[in-house]
């Protein structure tokens, strides 16, 4: 349910984040802590390759696309050479950091901090064969998409 | 209009659907299935490439990336050569089943068994040369932009 | 904060732009276009590869990208040889041309006359070096992330 407390309407939001790279990891955590500051109720479900940003062996590991992405000054033909991923991925790491931004890691116990509750989705879990037990400590629980959509009632939703 | 009953403050919901990959359509039809279920009043857009999947020629046979996808455990390199997107594709579909994961076909029927609407994008339909007669018999409706933002107005839109 | 005028119950729309190629661009214009012809306040927020769209030096030559996308009729390896992504990126064009859509930077012209506002990500520049005086002169002004939130408050969120 939506509280209306001192003139805001919008007390709810929920981030699901659908995209396994960091590029889009980013966005979905940036929004999730400033809504948090703000003091928004705010919820995250991790659902198809979103799932590995809360998975242990890939949460330190995110990457960029260096193929299919016009958006980085590169042919695809170059993006093809064994290691341009990791050229590419190791490029934004360092404009992230040179812009003083937290890591992925970083952030996810800043949202913590913060009260920003993550959830892991139940189907895509069953479905990549992800056990519980690889989930970062920071997920609060595994829930399915009707839980997902009750935690967004009367919200924002934002989908990444 | 919104209508507010039962304690419920949002009973509208928009799916926007412009991606034309099976991992992005099985979100939007279990989002709008679920919303449906919870007794939401859902209707789901088709644009883009997102006409790939109310297309009778493409939603038999929708695809997985192997490339440029850095969620899939397979380096660029793998995916360029010819046929591991239907290796990464048969995968993803074995492993649907496995979970017990309707057919996108199936899922489009129980969507509308549900109620949900489902609206092709006009202006798609004019650039892509797509003739109606191509549309599943699922489909409702042909619309444009504006009639789109009606049917989610006083709602949630999500867009994948 | 939200208006409600003539029956109408959400008359705010935030549309976020964070992919930085045409065909994710246009459905950003199109539904900011839209929702402001019907009467909607509008708010554009570019960010992360988004960017693209408001830079000077992009935003006349917006790609499609013809690898990783199976929304496309191509293979992969095809999409690999240099000069594919010109190609399906021309195809695009001549399509959008013949169906009487206007191109990239008409578009922002209209929005700006409908009275949409183009707001420009702080974090993204910083982070990807891009100076103020490369941004397109439809952008209003270079904005956090809570500045962000606070122009969808009430209203309703589009993250493309």
């Amino acid at each position: 349910m939506r509280t209306e407390e001192k003139g805001r309407l919008t007390s709810r939001l929920l981030v699901i984040l659908s995209k396994g790279t960091m590029d889009m990891v980013y966005p979905a955590l940036m929004i999730a802590t400033t809504g948090a500051t703000m003091g928004k109720e705010v919820h995250m479900f991790f659902t198809f390759w979103g799932m590995n940003a809360v998975n242990k062996k890939t949460v330190n590991s995110m990457k960029v696309a260096s193929v299919g992405n016009p958006g980085l000054p590169m042919p695809n033909i170059l993006g093809m050479i064994p290691g341009m991923t990791a050229m590419a991925t190791k490029m934004m790491n360092g404009r992230m950091k040179k812009a003083k931004i937290q890591s992925i890691p970083e952030m996810f116990r800043m949202a913590k901090d913060l009260g920003v509750k993550l959830h892991a989705c139940s189907t895509t879990m069953d479905v990549m064969g992800v056990p519980k037990e690889s989930l970062i400590d920071e997920v609060d629980d595994v829930v399915g998409a009707a839980t997902m959509l009750q935690l967004g009632e009367g919200g924002q939703i934002i989908f990444i």
